[in-house]
C-alpha cells in the first residue's frame, strides 16, 4: 500500500525542467489541453482549471484566455497583473477536476490538492512543479477584461519537462467528460519550408 | 481500385448533421481542434486553416481566433464579417495540411481539395459538407483585429453530425506535427451539479 501510493505519488511528478524559447509555447498551448492557473496575490495564491485560452502570436509570445469575474482567481490575477499557465497531464487528472470543482475563497488548493507551490523566475504567482510546463505570464493588454473577462498575457518565461516530448494532456469537451490526447502524427515532409 | 476510392471518398463524408444550440459548442471547439475557416465575398470563396482559437462565452455564444492579415481569407472575413468554422476528423487529414499549405490567391481550395460548398442558412459564406461540424458565424467585435488580428464572432448556427459523438479530430503542436484525439474519460460523477 505505502509502495502503491509512493509509485502513484512519484508519477505525478514531471520530468526535469528545461527552459523554452517562449516564441514557441505553442507545442504546449496550441493543441487545447486544460490547463491550470496559479495566482499571487498579498500573501495569498490560488489555482483554477482553465480551458478557455489561445495562442495569439509567436513573438512577443501572446496567450489569450477568459477568467471568469467570479472565480476567485480573477481578482489575484488582475491586481497582480501576473500568472502562471500550467499543464497538466492525466497523471494529475483527480486534482484538475477537483481543482475546478471548488473555490480558493473556501480552501488552500495547493495544500488540499497535495501540489508544490515552486518560485518563478519572473513573476510572484508560483509554478505547480507537478505539471508537465509552466509558463510564467505577464498581463499584456487588459482592454477586453471588463466586456468578455479576457486576458491577454505575455510569456516571459518557459520551463517545460524534459520528456516525453508530447505529453499526455486533457482536453476539456464540457459535461463532466475529458479527452485524452492520443497518438501523433507527422506531416512535416508535407509542409513547404516557409511554414516550419 | 474504383472501389478503393470510393470507400476513402465515403469515409470523407460526415453523418448527417442535426442542430445544436450555439450555447453547447464549447463541446466542438475546447478541446481544441484544428479547424477549417470558409468565408465568401463578393463571389470569391476561400478556405483557411486555423488553430488559434478560443470559447468566449456561452450565451451569446462567442469565439475568439487569429487570422493573420497575411492570410487571403483576412479581406474575406474582414469585409463579409462573417465565416464558418468547420471541424474537420482525421478524414481529412491531407486536406487540412494541404489548405494551409497553399494560398486561396492561387488556387480555388474547394475544387483543389475536393470540398463540397453547403449553403449555410445564416451566413454567406459555405459549409464545408465533409466537415464534423459547421459553425456559422457573424463578426461581433473587431477592435483586437487591427492590433492583434484577432477576431470575436458570435456563433449564430450550429451543425454537427449526429455521430460519432466525439470525432477524431487534429489537434496542431507547430513544426508540421498533429495529436490526433485519443481516449474518451468521463468524471461528470465527481463534479458538482454547478458545473454541469
Amino acid at each position: 500500500m505505502v509502495n502503491d501510493d509512493m509509485a502513484r505519488e512519484a508519477g505525478k511528478q514531471a520530468a526535469a525542467k528545461l527552459d523554452m524559447p517562449v516564441s514557441r509555447i505553442r507545442r504546449c498551448l496550441e493543441p487545447g489541453p486544460i490547463v491550470l492557473v496559479s495566482s499571487a496575490w498579498q500573501g495569498e495564491t490560488n489555482i483554477m482549471t482553465m480551458g478557455w485560452h489561445t495562442v495569439m502570436e509567436f513573438s512577443p509570445s501572446l496567450v489569450g484566455c477568459v477568467i471568469s469575474a467570479g472565480n476567485h482567481s480573477f481578482r489575484l490575477v488582475r491586481e497582480s497583473g501576473e500568472c502562471v499557465i500550467n499543464v497538466p497531464t492525466t497523471a494529475l487528472t483527480d486534482e484538475v477536476v477537483g481543482i475546478g470543482n471548488c473555490s480558493g475563497a473556501d480552501v488552500d488548493k495547493f495544500e488540499t490538492f497535495g501540489l508544490t507551490p515552486a518560485p518563478a523566475l519572473k513573476v510572484s504567482a508560483p509554478l505547480i512543479r507537478e505539471c508537465h510546463a509552466n509558463l510564467e505570464c505577464r498581463l499584456a493588454d487588459d482592454s477586453l477584461v471588463d466586456k468578455y473577462n479576457f486576458f491577454i498575457f505575455e510569456v516571459v518565461k518557459a520551463h517545460v519537462a524534459s520528456s516525453p516530448h508530447y505529453p499526455r494532456t486533457l482536453h476539456y469537451t464540457g459535461d463532466g467528460v475529458f479527452m485524452v490526447s492520443g497518438k501523433i502524427i507527422s506531416r512535416r515532409s508535407k509542409l513547404r519550408p516557409g511554414l516550419l
